[in-house]
């Protein structure tokens, strides 16, 4: 740690697999404090008995509202409707919130009980910042309170934004695949080894939830029509592939594509456009995603490969931190360098 | 053994995965009698050395027309462009004829070309029967030389034929996924283990030689437009899943749908409609075809699962190899039964 | 099928990994009826809808000993100390038993207690048959109880048999590596895919359960010291590697050794000397055990391959009811012969 | 970087595995400089194009001793044979140099020719230390030239040292077993995903020529009798599982051996006792050993898992040129610290 911390932060509900990372990469990050990480399983086991591939040496404790008032930061890993009336609470005691739940992601209370149940905590919707950070930067800096994207909508959004931008979407497919953490820890017989290796499938074929949050962040951008999103796992732990089927408002060419992303992201840290499809290894434990596109046959294929657990969901927490704590967004992020 | 065989066989190409199988598959066949292997690499080496989870203890010779002249039946794993000429001579010799490669898939010398280069062979294509054999049986029964099918194609013609003969699709999006056993035999560092554990990609994106056999396909049973088609490779040895997703040209329901498809190949020894997301592992090492419908956002989703080995390569072989000798067409290809 | 069967069979535990291929077995077999599968979990399932891979229709029911009375033979496949009374109650309505538990494995039940706890029904001890099939063929033949071998037991014994009968063996070390099939349904997050894949480690490094199992067929053919045995788990699905490192008597050759294990087992229809190091795709999905034999520095190292799912458990079942049954020992159990 | 690099450094054969992994910790290095990526393949490939995993935005050039020669360091990548006459050069020029190869491991120069052949510079093996930085640290501290063990001496001495340093051995088995990557780029149909997903398998079962290698470690510390050693190949990418099998001197107990191991290995930064048999993904990407020891039956087990290219080659490289420099060992190898 050179200096003094910018802030010291709790990552609360650290015993699961998004939780865990974020705090490591807190652990690892030089201008952030890693002061608790709290549970409501594994209670009193060290972080680095249960995830020994991180190098947390702090034991999960109960969280309690009144050890961490007095800290800056809190990045929450709870379930939906569980984790809003935490937030609340640290947010009435002052901490800035991340939340890697859905609970502050779509703006329209409506849409969220349709797809999630009750809204435990309806006053905080408004004031949350949404946190695809390449879309809305601005909106972050500073923030208090910010809704950690899904990790499906930040690798669409990650591909579609320079099409949607430019009006260039008449009508959009999007197939995803996903490593297992994806599904997270317990699920019992779903989720054993036995069941995954050498297999393959989709889920949630109908209606998925992240369908909305997608959909909420397309219209933003100004197109609106409903989507198709079909997600699949496939054996591998951790990444996440999403390709997106656009029919075109216009004729248009693979290099005029190419050239539209190579501007669109020159100056982003983490998003980089490859000439290549990308493979899911290009991007494991890293917050970057990389965009590829061309024209196949009648459509716009967009495709971007990021880790789900990384820029899908704690790595980009941390960016978000960054960018909320008045830091260089990519603190704690680069490997190497 | 039961009985004297049916026809005497020889595998041509039988070193790579799909010709192997395709042995092992005669050799296990009640009535067919495995009379050669051949091969132009692995020459001298037993086949069960070679792929010892097979079981066919023959070795593999360099193939001699004249030693091949008096029996019944071929089937040919050679690569496009190297099969053809064999096939002729096969012909001529009277040999049946069930050919893998893509030489006698696209009626059309035209495309033929523009995908393949020069065709050795073009007197033969109007002779050829295509064998998706759910779609044409009638032509296989008696054929005398057989095309059989692209994986892909198999798949995507058996998610998609019961919407394109009601005329229901007014656009279609094709996205697969394949095992590495696919991609066949050599390709090096590309295949290399390291490569492709914990990783997946597209490839082909902009255009796959088995779009053009999915649209003729398609344009036999009334849906003469440009489809997109994107392939995936995923760590897993077998198995291939293909999401088609359906503009449908009026409104439909998943339950009519489902009725639909349930009716369509009620008669089908080896497709089957399921109600979930059908899995990879519940197709391997099967000729079996899992297909799954359902109406999701604005379009219609269908989806099949194969194993690209099998139904999507050596097992369809031997269904129409069954047909084309008038024998049950499940013959050999049910296990347990 | 052909003709009558020879026995109408029930298999109890169908739900577990071992039960539900032996079902599969069962119901593939030319010569055996599968006329229940009982479960005392997922009741009311189709088999073939629980593991789609394998082909069963038939329902889980929950045992009833009323409707089993007039059957023939039975599997059980239950957890030790539940499955001897199943056992004992059939046997005494007269059924042909082959038990997959370890309750009747080790003939000594002070060391069956000591390792497994009070034993449900000793009296059963002394009647019941240990079935590693090629090293007890003679009291299984017609055999109304067997006990079916552990895998690690049925892959280290068919390593060790030929220096054991020779007397060769001073001391033995034996390093197993076992697929998670092995580990058996449910297992919660040590079995999730997250947690073993790209993962391999030993488990019961001081004492595992088998060994007295490998301890009791080392003494009856003559060694008779305390073995070291230290399993591990890699991440694959169905395969067992066992190596074992024995101190021999005298010194040997690799040459002579070769030459003991072919005449060893130059008539066993499942075991196959092998002169390269045997993979465990080699003998997946089948009965077969490939061994190697080398010496390696100043030790001899004797190498099995098996499927535990097969020989390690459900198809070494079939192989000795063929005997207790008066059957061929390979009916069934041989592909695409 | 903080400040003036301590050294300026080339990393020569950056297109393997181990060269490029080495070239990726010189780059992250916070006192190194990586100047220049040589390689006698791929040459005007940028690293982070072939393995775009890591993030070396250098050029692979051919390797020219006159840019090289003002430099302070090289870390060489060569296979055996070819290596010594590039370090030769190097030596000769001034830079100190870590060899990746065997060409400096074995001090003996006929045990090296019976196991690699003709030496091409015997006369470099005097100066050479041996880099098994925990057992060798005091003849590392501003050594030269270093030579960096094998992945399995590496693995196998860190499992053994507590007990041969105590005279506890009277004889040693052991059984090794490593994910792909140790296998290296190439290696054709052998490598391929196919071939090895689902598999296991020993290789060199006869003769490896890591066990003269183990040997002169062991000798070195009392224990001067041939050891049996036999590797695996198991379906990962990263990773090395070293289980050691030790007749004891005398009476032990896992107590008395848990204390010994923990005091042994006290002070040391990246060798971790640990209780329960260690996972492969506790030290994945990693520069850790865990090491565990137990009595189990009448032997010690001794096991370390570390990950083959990292401890194994690439970061014992790093922490070996840390000595040489006069930095302290750890510089560039803990993450998040």
């Amino acid at each position: 740690m050179i200096g003094d911390p910018a802030a010291r932060v709790v990552v609360a509900g650290a015993s699961g697999f998004a939780g865990a990372l974020a705090a490591q990469l807190v652990w690892g990050h030089p201008r952030l404090e890693l002061t608790a990480v709290t549970a409501r399983s594994d209670v009193g086991t060290r972080l680095d008995r249960l995830y020994p591939r991180y190098r947390v040496p702090l034991e999960l404790t109960e969280l309690d509202m009144g050890e961490v008032a007095d800290l800056d930061a809190a990045i929450v890993a709870y379930p939906h409707a569980a984790s809003a009336p935490v937030v609340a609470e640290m947010r009435s005691r002052g901490l800035k919130v991340v939340d890697l739940s859905a609970d502050f992601r779509l703006r329209d209370l409506e849409t969220y009980e349709k797809w999630y149940g009750k809204h435990p905590n309806p006053e905080l919707l408004e004031g949350a910042a949404y946190g695809l950070t390449e879309l809305n930067r601005d909106s972050l800096r500073g923030a208090d309170l910010v809704a950690n994207p899904g990790c499906y909508p930040t690798a669409a959004m990650l591909a579609l934004a320079p099409l949607v931008e430019q009006g260039l979407i008449a009508d959009v497919v999007i197939n995803a695949m996903q490593g297992i953490s994806g599904a997270g820890r317990g699920g019992g017989d779903a989720m054993h080894y036995v069941t995954l290796t050498e297999n393959a499938f989709a889920y949630k074929v109908e209606a998925h939830r992240h369908t909305p949050e997608i959909e909420q962040s397309l219209r933003e951008l100004g197109f609106d029509r409903p989507v198709t999103f079909v997600p699949h796992l496939i054996p591998l732990d951790q990444g996440e592939l999403v390709d997106c089927y656009v029919t075109p408002t216009r004729e248009v060419t693979t290099d005029e594509l190419r050239s539209l992303y190579a501007e669109r992201y020159a100056d982003e840290p983490f998003v980089r456009p490859v000439d290549d499809p990308p493979g899911l290894r290009d991007v494991r434990d890293t917050n970057d995603c990389h965009v590829h596109v061309a024209v196949s046959g009648p459509k716009i294929v967009a495709i971007a490969a990021i880790d789900n657990l990384w820029k899908g969901a704690s790595s980009q927490a941390i960016q978000n931190l960054n960018l909320m704590l008045g830091l260089d967004e990519t603190e704690g992020l680069i490997r190497g360098g």
